[in-house]
C-alpha cells in the first residue's frame, strides 16, 4: 500500500473515535446523548436542504465537508458543552493541539486542506462558516425542542442563555433566527426555559 | 412557521432515527456496533479525501450527499446485513416502501431531489454513484480489518463471500481495490477469513 493511502486509511480510522464523543443533547423521542459523529451528519443534511434560507449564496458542498469535520478536534479535547464557562475558557488551546495531533495523520495538502476548513469555520467569517455555525445551533435546538427541552432542564439553562448561543444563527439566517426565536418562544411558553 | 420550513423541519426530525438503525459493523477498538448515521458520516469524509482515486472523476459534493442520505430508508426498512440472502430478497420492496414514506415529509421538489439521490445510488450506474459504493464498501471493511475480522468471525464469513461483496469497489475505484484485495489478502493471512 503505498504511503499516501496508508496515511489516508489511517486518518479515517482514527476519526472513527469520534463517534465516542457524547454530547449533552439527547436523540428526540428522550433517546441516549447524541455524538459528534451523529451531530455533524445530521447538520450536514440539514445544511444541504436549508441553505435556501442563507443570508449569502453558499458553495453548498463545502458546507458539507465543513460541518461532517467541525468536531474532529473533540476527540482529544472533549465536547464542551455550549452552556460551561469554565471549559469555554480552555477550549480553543486543548482544540488547537487536538486540531494539529488528528489532521497531521494524513499527508501534507489534505492536513493543510482539512486545517484551513477547520479554521473557517473557527473563525466565522465566510458565508459557508455562517451557514454552517448556523447549522450547528439548529441542529440540537430541533431535538431538544422535540424532548421539550429536557437538556436546558436538565442544566437550569435560561431563554437568555439559549439567545445568547443561538445569536450567531442569524449571521448565517435571518429567515432561520426567526425559526430559532419562534422556537424558544414557544417553549417559554411550555414552562421548558425560564426567561432569566 | 411557513410550511415550507415546518416541512423540512419534520423531515430532519424523522431522519433522527437513523441514529438508532445498528448495523453489524464494530466500532474500531472491539466497540459497540455502528449506527447508520455514523456509517453516512464516515463514508461521507472518505469520499472527501480519497475522491483523488476515483476511476472518473466525481461532483464530490454530489457524492456526500448521496453517502449521507444513501440509508435513510432504513428507518422503517432496517438494516440488511450484506451477506443475508434471506433479508437480501425482499430488501427492494421494503426500501421503496420507506423510501415513499420518508421523503414525502419534504416539500415536492425536495423529495423529488432526495428521492433521485437515493435512486441514482442504487441504480449505480454514474460515476458519483459507483464512487459512493466504493465508500460504503471501504468503509466497514478499514474498521473490520482493525478489529481482526471480528465481524466476519462472528457471522462464518468466508473470503469469497468478502470478494463478493467488495466487486463494486472495481467499478468506483481500481485503485482503492487493489488495497481492498490487499485487506483481504491480509486477513486470510492472519486467519481472520477462511478462503471458502
Amino acid at each position: 500500500m503505498k504511503d499516501r493511502i496508508k496515511q489516508q486509511l489511517d486518518f479515517l480510522l482514527e476519526i472513527d473515535k469520534e463517534k465516542n464523543i457524547f454530547r449533552q443533547t439527547h436523540l428526540s423521542g428522550h433517546g441516549r446523548a447524541e455524538n459528534d459523529a451523529e451531530h455533524a451528519w445530521h447538520m450536514a443534511i440539514a445544511a444541504y436542504l436549508l441553505a435556501e434560507y442563507s443570508n449569502e449564496p453558499v458553495d453548498v458542498g463545502k458546507v458539507l465537508i465543513m460541518c461532517l469535520i467541525h468536531d474532529i478536534v473533540e476527540i482529544d479535547a472533549g465536547d464542551t458543552y455550549a452552556y460551561d464557562p469554565e471549559g469555554k475558557k480552555t477550549q480553543h488551546l486543548r482544540e488547537e493541539m487536538a486540531k494539529n495531533r488528528i489532521f497531521s495523520i494524513l499527508p501534507e495538502d489534505q492536513r493543510a486542506d482539512m486545517m484551513a476548513i477547520f479554521d473557517e469555520f473557527e473563525a466565522n467569517e465566510t458565508a459557508e462558516a455562517h451557514f454552517a455555525h448556523a447549522m450547528d445551533n439548529l441542529q440540537p435546538l430541533i431535538l431538544n425542542d422535540s424532548n421539550n427541552g429536557s437538556d436546558w432542564k436538565a442544566h437550569g439553562v435560561t431563554a437568555a442563555q439559549v439567545y445568547g448561543r443561538q445569536g450567531t444563527t442569524k449571521t448565517g439566517s435571518e429567515i432561520l433566527y426567526r425559526v430559532t426565536d419562534e422556537i424558544i418562544r414557544s417553549n417559554i411558553e411550555k414552562g421548558n426555559l425560564p426567561e432569566n
